[in-house]
């Protein structure tokens, strides 16, 4: 992106990345590269740290608001943490004790996009 | 569902199966649910088939079709046509000697609803 503004999600110049796939056919290299960020996707655990995260009051979650609503442990959470996050699903950021994540929209718009439905097909 | 209609996408019928992650988060047994889908999209294969059946003419795909553009074999696609349908996301049918296949809307829908992004994230 050329410009520090995050773009409108829906807009005109998102269209290229967010072909849904009703439209064409998925090419090679596109579908190697969603594969990964759907595998990413493909752990409750890692699911519900993401909509966690997502629905975070102001848009990011420290990792201490994180750990409580699991059974897992600490280091588990913080390992489907960092798959999120090299899915570039995610973005974090250390302050002082605490490290800070957020979600990633254009990443969520694309696969969205990507997943919408034909209105009128069966 | 209750009647053989498919519902109109995007209906308020939708809604409570389709909130977006960012508006709430998900409960254990919708990621469970969920991941389960997401694990059918995490091969690249089995994305592009799904891009393939949705894409194609008229909505729908015989599996004479499907085999073609891919380096893999019959049985393979065959597998990976298999866990698309145990995922729910495309229906089949045998008519005469070949298995046509079609994506369910439906189900396409929840997850693009689900992964819609926050308009005014980071």
């Amino acid at each position: 992106m050329s410009n520090l503004e995050l773009p409108v999600l829906g807009q005109d110049d998102q269209v290229a990345c967010c072909t849904p796939m009703v439209r064409e056919p998925l090419g090679e290299d596109a579908a190697i590269d969603l594969a990964k960020m759907f595998k990413a996707l493909s752990d409750p655990v890692r699911l519900r740290l993401l909509s966690l995260i997502a629905s975070h009051e102001g848009g990011e979650a420290c990792v201490c608001d994180l750990t409580g609503p699991f059974d897992v442990s600490q280091p588990t959470i913080s390992h489907h943490l960092k798959v999120l996050r090299e899915a570039g699903l995610v973005g974090s950021e250390r302050r002082g004790t605490w490290v800070y994540y957020w979600v990633l929209p254009a990443a969520l718009a694309r696969l969205s996009s990507l997943l919408q439905a034909p209105a009128g097909a069966r």
